[in-house]
């Protein structure tokens, strides 16, 4: 059977332009003995695989030129040699960016029974929830009655941050690039919301927002949002560098913040990490999560995309903040 | 009777300057009950100071304009009316840069009996040792086999976490700037030193001085001590921020590193500590360090300066490189 697929044409500079992908077909074999078909329902794009773009040695191995891109994906098996994958079932893969796929099942998971819609397996219960419970509970430990200050707040990660962090019991703080944006944290009930494109001085508003300062800063972005959290950072304070998305698309260096120094005056912890070395956790997290979004207590924002060949679009859309909550894209 | 003190005239812009201190007399009263006359043998000058010397908020209020200046010292005291500290014995505290002082005793501890010098209880005894020593063990939980890199290596503190790493069973790379400093720690069984001012590309000489990468950073400089140690670090690796003497001067803001996002990709924790909130742990240091010491297996090295007239020039000395070990003033 034809499989439609889509493979990195060039590597981007700067940011990323459509031209840097290509919808190209390909031909599927019968599957043999062991192995499925499986049709791709939903994609998953995020903000890491801008990195992966890049030819250079990092914690996951860059894409090739003219490959078929990889990335979170729920498909339905549509024919099956595999008596573990039947016909009917739905599975988490890596295997986006693509219509259809065979495989013998290596790193896939069976989706369980669920009301919920099979997408949020790709964000709020997914990759991206898993991040933002990990990075406040295991990287920050956030407390009770902290103050919480959380960039790119209704991107996928930064919108379960915020929800989890009021949960938590601690005062949120969120910064956001529209006052559409805006609007929909408050009314999730985030305290203080700065859109930050309109903001003159990032760190007077955050000051503003947070005079008895910040305890915990939830690190989607770098550059001068993290220079305003230093400022504003209490002793003791904890930074999770989940991401620095203002400078993936950097073309040149850009220099970091003036105000390091502050990591010794307020005796502050930095952690980055990455949540693939703390799946050993995912369930406990999706217990939780799971609870939580049956309850109402959170909920799943995302933005959809429609169809294989708007994802390079959804993609792109990612770094012009184009998206509220997880951005995925349908693909059946 | 009549005292000589250091008072703060000025507040240094950028480099300080003689000017920025006097030398002035005070007249001492009689002692009343309960308080005892201190002689200073020994005072300490340290890069903390250049912080309480500007007027901002932080973890220890700034010097008073007119005011005598504070920091570590060693007395001998010469009259008394407190039982717990008799004639002849000799004092820890934070009364330098005056000649004699009149004290009740709050925050002044007897010094043990020693084969020692003193003044190393303002050194690798005291808070540069202690600092060492915390940053290794408590902060960065240097292992053995690890590899180990150091800023400012030669002075008080860098020079102490250059053994105790050796001591620890890492590989240690250190960095100063001079020559003369690179063989003394050579001398000291450091297999690579670099002296940065020499040195075109600082992470270059540093990933052609460890090829296995860095796990520890301990960070005393800043700038591109730190950008090429981000560089270099291995995953998991840890950063012990001690200090940024670097920047101490800075008249402008100095923009940080451009390769922050390292703490992702390498899951970097990043922590700045002030050793006073770990002094509970100072009898466990101070015993093994004494140890260490009569078995010379770690060696104390220090620059003396002699006269408190002499103080402004030993504090501005430590910003111009002309210490190797401790800088201390010879009092008496």
């Amino acid at each position: 059977m034809n499989a439609q697929q889509i493979v990195l044409n060039a590597r981007p500079e700067g940011m990323p332009s459509k031209s840097d992908f290509s919808m190209i077909d390909a031909e599927l074999p019968a599957i043999k003995a062991g192995e499925f078909l499986v049709k791709n329902l939903w994609m998953s794009v995020d903000p890491y695989m801008r990195g992966r773009m890049i030819d250079r040695e990092s914690y996951i191995a860059p894409f090739a030129l003219g490959e078929v891109l990889e990335g979170g994906a729920i498909g339905e098996i549509i024919e099956s040699n595999h008596a573990d994958f039947p016909v009917g079932a739905k599975v988490n893969s890596m295997n986006g960016w693509r219509s259809h796929y065979i495989t013998d099942g290596r790193d896939h998971t069976l989706l369980p029974q669920t009301p919920l819609c099979e997408s949020h397996f790709l964000g709020v219960l997914g990759m991206p929830g898993m991040t933002a419970w990990t990075g406040l509970n295991r990287i920050a430990e956030l407390k009770q009655g902290e103050t919480l200050f959380v960039s790119a707040a209704s991107g996928a990660v930064g919108s379960v941050v915020c929800q989890l962090g009021l949960l938590m019991g601690a005062k949120v703080i969120a910064s956001v690039g529209s006052d559409e944006k805006a609007e929909a944290l408050s009314a999730m009930g985030v305290e203080q919301v700065i859109n930050y494109k309109t903001t003159a001085n990032l760190s007077a508003a955050l000051s503003a927002a947070a005079p008895q300062g910040v305890d915990v800063y939830f690190e989607n972005v770098g550059g001068e949002h993290l220079a305003a959290a230093l400022d504003n950072m209490n002793d003791h304070g904890r930074i999770a560098v989940c991401g620095m998305i203002s400078q993936y698309n950097d073309t040149a260096p850009t220099q970091g913040p003036s105000n390091l120094a502050y990591i010794i005056m307020k005796k502050l912890k930095i952690e980055g990490f990455i949540v693939s070395e703390h799946w050993q956790h995912y369930g406990e997290f999706s217990q939780q999560m799971g609870q939580w979004l049956a309850s109402g207590q959170v909920k799943a924002e995302q933005t959809i995309y429609e169809g294989l060949e708007q994802a390079p679009a959804a993609f792109i859309g990612l770094f012009e903040g184009k998206n509220r909550g997880k951005m995925v894209v349908k693909l059946a």
